[in-house]
């Protein structure tokens, strides 16, 4: 069988990741890069690996069975992932959960009118995550969700603390809490408060001189980001952030507590957690497998956009489906 | 809409509890029982159902929509299955793992012949641990699996245990040993034997007068149940027995650990656990889930036996692919 020829477009660290995941996927190989930068500047880990110019996609329609698009979900996905789902099967990471709606219907009328297969929305949350949360709900009606996240960093959050005055760099960890946890365990089903579910810690490296008491008091009470939560600020240097904080941990916990019975007199906890040294080299793994199952979809003759619901969990594997009986079931 | 027509064959403890589950999911209604005792003496905990022999079902072929096989995997379902998936959409709770290509190759002809869907080997192991593994051995192809099962009641080895001379009655607990799960969750992917990862305790009734030191042996030695295994064994009075072990817990654990990156120098964990107050109950559950994506299906034309691996979990749920997108993705 011919390998699955994959390329990336955007080569930061979402676009790294696939470049590595494909080797752990020997149905796999990488086709290209594709990235908005002048392609002379974008340098590979892989040797030999063309580097293309975004706005020449339309010329390379033949060199890869599928695209994994690796921009951020502000500003390049809303526009990129339409925008290539007519010219390729497409898999990207959109996760602004709100506008999950507005993009699925944009992607759809572009791969719907092209005929390619686009899977939206793929990773670990959305995706893994939405995954326990669907299963559950569906075992366990009479019951209730929780997510927690972390420990880990929050990019959106460490983005935040820069932007304060007197602030050099920041890292932001969002912390769940285990007495919180521990009651969901407890089958209680709670009702849990934004205070009572995560804890932030940040590491601020502050500019020689600042008033660091002003600074704390930015950071704790700004509105959305920390104002509803219990907030610890740890001032520390440069080289200590760099020795200390330069990892990409992150990871949480997707719990649903429901009943049974005639009397709802027996209780189940189903648990899924992930504990990742590597947030986007996970998310890439998750996009590597969506990529394979898009592929085989659109062999199948399927069109239009798809998200992690709507995909049989044997499409994501290389093995064929009597292997997956005898070996995994 | 209508609600979907659930008929149960077979009511023990499965049958009972997808009588139960049914009433927490609005969109389905109960049909009918079938039994292969004499319908008089099928007592239901539902009032106004008729309960039909087993050897009648064809006549009630326009009654149900779907089937839900509560029966045992040693002997009832492989061929129950077969034969009721030639006049019904089935789901079964088919739990040989070792046997599941064979009980495939029977219900995908009856089906296919019939143009019905049959899906097998539903509930938690074969089921949602399944779905766990596939998950995690696709997102972490470098990696290793592993399996826990407990703290909770194993039929089959409490059962062994009843077949002992001179023991009265039995309850077996399959206990998971906290040692080899941390060593699992520290990322070092172990090794690990057999007695390093469960623990079985029994609690045991002994007839009056019978040689306890002799029983014990016979249980701590026995083949394939106990002998590869630490065992602990109780003695305790038939009271002792009702009141303290009368309930059917159960759960366990899959993990996945795997790593990634250019020297795969950055470790994941992926961990789905149950915790379960009625192991019965927790299975139909999940059937019932199954029961309805088998009617969808069918619905959309399609045929034969399907199991976990190949329904997209949506298909699960009762709300639109829109509403899931908009509230669960």
């Amino acid at each position: 069988m011919n390998p699955i020829r994959v390329g990336i477009v955007g080569y930061g660290n979402l676009g790294k990741g696939v470049e590595l995941a494909i080797r752990s996927n020997p149905d796999m190989q990488l086709a290209f890069v594709a990235s908005r930068r002048d392609p002379a500047t974008v340098k590979l880990q892989t040797p030999g690996i063309p580097v293309y110019a975004y706005d020449s996609l339309a010329e390379h329609r033949n060199d890869a069975d599928v695209i994994i698009l690796c921009g951020g979900s502000a500003t390049d996905l809303p526009t990129q992932t339409p925008e290539i789902a007519s010219m390729f099967h497409v898999v990207d990471s959109f996760d602004t959960h709100a506008k999950i709606p507005a993009h699925f219907a944009a992607v759809n009328a572009a791969a719907e009118a092209s005929g390619h297969v686009a899977v939206i929305s793929v990773g670990w949350d959305p995706g893994m995550f939405s995954l326990a949360r669907l299963y559950g709900n569906c075992i366990l009606p009479d019951g209730k969700d929780y997510t927690f996240w972390g420990k880990g960093i929050s990019q959106g959050h460490s983005d935040a603390i820069r932007r304060v005055e007197g602030v050099v760099d920041a890292r932001q960890y969002t912390i769940p809490i285990q007495a919180a946890m521990d009651a969901v365990r407890s089958g209680e089903q709670p009702e849990l408060t934004t205070r009572q579910k995560h804890l932030r810690e940040c590491f601020v490296v502050a500019e020689e001189g600042a008033d660091l008491k002003r600074i704390e008091k930015d950071i704790c009470t700004m509105p959305n980001y920390f104002a509803d939560y219990d907030t610890i600020v740890h001032f520390i240097s440069a080289e200590e952030l760099k020795a200390e904080h330069s990892e990409i941990p992150h990871g949480g916990f997707v719990m649903r507590s429901g009943t049974t019975g005639a009397n709802h007199e027996h209780k189940h906890l189903i648990e899924y957690s992930l504990k990742l040294d590597s947030n986007p080299e996970f998310t890439t793994s998750v996009l590597i497998a969506y990529a394979r199952a898009a592929v085989r979809l659109a062999a199948k003759g399927e069109k239009g956009c798809k998200t992690v619901f709507d995909i049989a969990p044997g499409e994501l594997s290389p093995l064929s489906a009597e292997s997956l009986r005898a070996s995994l079931l």
